[in-house]
């Protein structure tokens, strides 16, 4: 078997066999296979295609190029991946609410690079939260508080790492196979039995329309399934950001926020949806509607927000943080983005929204970037929304005030506002289970 | 503009302008941009394809990216150029004759890797034959005697060298347009006015049936006419080995004995052909069958072999070898390969007895092999050639002798004989002018 074989079968439309797949991983992995070989597989994959056997095929032999997370004693763990939106704080709010019904979290998460920081970069915004337990510890605190959240202390999925470098700068991002194969492998890696993965749709999403989104969602789903991990897909709706906060400390406020009753109504039906789901996976509770119903309680009884403490605090989080929100730091200047005209706000666009948070040092462009956890944007208005000519549709909250005058600028343009009313998205568009 | 962009139009089966290709072709030479990203490019390229129009820009990118040799001040230029095989004697034989009607004949010749040397390797096989000379030397022997072959002194295609190399490595070798612009581009950095292309077609060729053949030779032709350059194209059968002798002094002790008047029936209907094309483009005769009659009345009247030994003489080669040719060196063993059958000869594959020339010596296998100019291997018997048990079909010329008794074993096995005669193909398969 050699590389050129291997590239040949591809080019010429043909399937690759789970031998051949294990040998460019293992040896790209190991540096004996050139990148420039690399890439031309992953063009002639992207171009080509890749029946599913070959994708999960590609998913386990990248899951197993490091170390796997092996969470056996802990029973079954559910875990939760997003495909990635703007002003995501769902882990910060699912997980409390999950293991507030004794099904454990064990989770390692990313920083990320993009438009605001990871769960990771998130949580370290709450004074002494550490993320880089040992993996003993880390264990030992899922048993005892049924939680633990940290950053990605294991070499997992390598394989990955390396392809999806490559496949940034060889313009082969977005391919269905590719892009399924990355997200479970780390996920396998990252030692759940059973997955929810929330798809996202639309602007601020890698996939931009639903067909592709349930393309993709399918295929992870088949991967899951032909790897022995359940798996369900949520498709939810992207084109604007999700809940009002985008930022880091401003969406740790906004998972408290919420933890606490106050629900911004998008967040709340992807929380619902996706922890309900959750909850028939780890077997609490056959029916979604039911679920619903008792995830509600959980937030309403304060059980909720009782775990988060726990679990922030089980991490040396300093819980004060939590109790009273204004004990954040704040930024220098918040400056709010008032409507030029009276109407409808007719569009959000996500990805612009977060580009605005990321010009803001939110987020970092390189992984050396440090971000300013306290800065970003906090949409008062949203699609949908009637807005008078005046009246504030967002503030921009940042630590230089010329900075914080253009973004302001930029985010007015953001908003679309027309006379009529549009018509509004779902915010679940689709449940594959 | 940008390398990624670029990738993801041809990824995307869109067409490249002209200033995308330079673009690429400029940043690839000059190392800005990488090789895996060159890879990606190649890897679309030979999967969707590219128009025409993309080729030619392909070819004159690749032909600018270095030296340019100027042959302006010499009037019209017809070169000549074979896409490859074995016992490929033309150009000794052709370059003569060609400069015996005026016609001037200025080349620069490979060394390549392969089955034999180049015609360079082969030229410098008569003692004295200085093959680097300075570019005003090369220009002066060509106004003076009408003839000079140099080997490739300026930096010819340097993006067309490092893109071949790449290609090998990533399995992206057997493309029309890739293969096209790669010969084109040399051809008009070499500075030719007019071009005739031996399409060689067949087991020792790059094309193995006459459909990819045609390919080839209809694209190169657009590519010439696209870029100004006229071109013919000869598609020429390589099933077998071209004429008796493969190796170094062999064929040109072969092209001597031509020149003389002792003719093998294969090289001389691939002689008459190309040479009455390139007379034809050269403006000396628009009749092919009256060009073909002139080239033989310039070997029977000795004018070509005279212009032969100018040439020779003219870069420092001793002629001596030329008028007898036992002059040569020979190598130590000369072994005969006998038919163990009676019957005729049904195939002899022309790469395996290229491999066999290639172990012997002959040919190199890397750039810094050494040639044995003295070995290889004189077929006495072709296809279609009645034999008996016993008889000759070739001899193995050696300087080992275990060498040479296993290369004869092993030309025994691609000599196959069947008891019915062989439908012949024809040499020349087709023209397109």
């Amino acid at each position: 078997m050699n590389i050129q074989e291997i590239i040949a079968k591809k080019r010429d439309k043909l399937e690759l066999n789970k031998e051949e797949i294990e040998y460019f991983i293992t040896n790209y992995t190991n540096g004996s296979i050139a990148d420039y070989q690399a890439a031309a597989l992953v063009m002639a994959i992207y171009i080509n295609g890749m029946s599913d056997e070959e994708t999960t095929n590609l998913t386990l032999a990248m899951a197993n190029s490091g170390d796997i997370l092996n969470l056996s004693e802990l029973g079954t763990v559910v875990d939760k991946h997003s495909t990635g939106g703007i002003g995501d704080k769902v882990t910060l709010i699912l997980a409390p609410i999950i293991a507030s019904f004794n099904i454990p979290v064990a989770k390692m998460s990313g920083r990320g690079l993009g438009y605001t920081g990871g769960t990771i970069d998130k949580l370290e915004s709450i004074p002494g939260y550490k993320t880089n337990l040992k993996i003993e510890e880390f264990i030992q605190n899922v048993k005892q508080n049924g939680i633990s959240i940290i950053g990605q202390t294991l070499n997992l999925a390598p394989a990955d790492k390396k392809l999806y470098a490559l496949r940034d700068v060889i313009s082969a991002t977005e391919s269905i196979p590719l892009i399924s194969s990355s997200i479970m492998s780390k996920k396998i890696a990252a030692g759940a039995n059973k997955i929810v993965l929330d798809v996202t749709c639309g602007s601020g999403a890698f996939m931009k329309n639903l067909k592709d989104a349930e393309n993709l969602a399918n295929m992870m789903k088949k991967i899951g399934n032909l790897a022995n991990k359940k798996t369900v897909c949520v498709i939810t709706n992207m084109e604007e950001p999700l809940g009002k906060a985008v930022g880091n400390s401003l969406e740790v406020i906004e998972a408290v926020e919420f933890l606490k009753g106050n629900m911004q109504q998008d967040v709340k039906e992807v929380i619902l949806e996706l922890g309900s789901y959750m909850m028939k996976l780890a077997n609490k509770g056959e029916n979604i509607e039911e679920n619903k119903k008792k995830i509600l309680e959980n937030i309403e009884n304060g059980k909720a927000f009782e775990k988060f403490k726990n679990w922030i605090s089980s991490q040396g989080g300093d819980i004060s943080f939590l109790k009273n929100t204004n004990n954040f730091k704040k930024a220098k200047y918040v400056l709010p983005v008032v409507a030029q005209s009276n109407g409808y706000v007719a569009s959000l666009n996500a990805q612009k929204v977060g580009t605005i948070s990321m010009n803001l040092g939110a987020g970092r462009i390189k992984k050396e970037d440090i971000i300013s956890p306290e800065v970003g944007i906090v949409l008062e208005k949203k699609i949908g929304s009637k807005v008078q000519k005046g009246e504030v549709l967002a503030y921009i909250h940042a630590n230089n005030e010329n900075l914080a005058n253009i973004q302001a600028k930029n985010l007015q343009m953001v908003y679309e506002i027309k006379d009529q009313k549009p018509e509004l998205k779902k915010n679940i568009l689709k449940v594959i289970a």
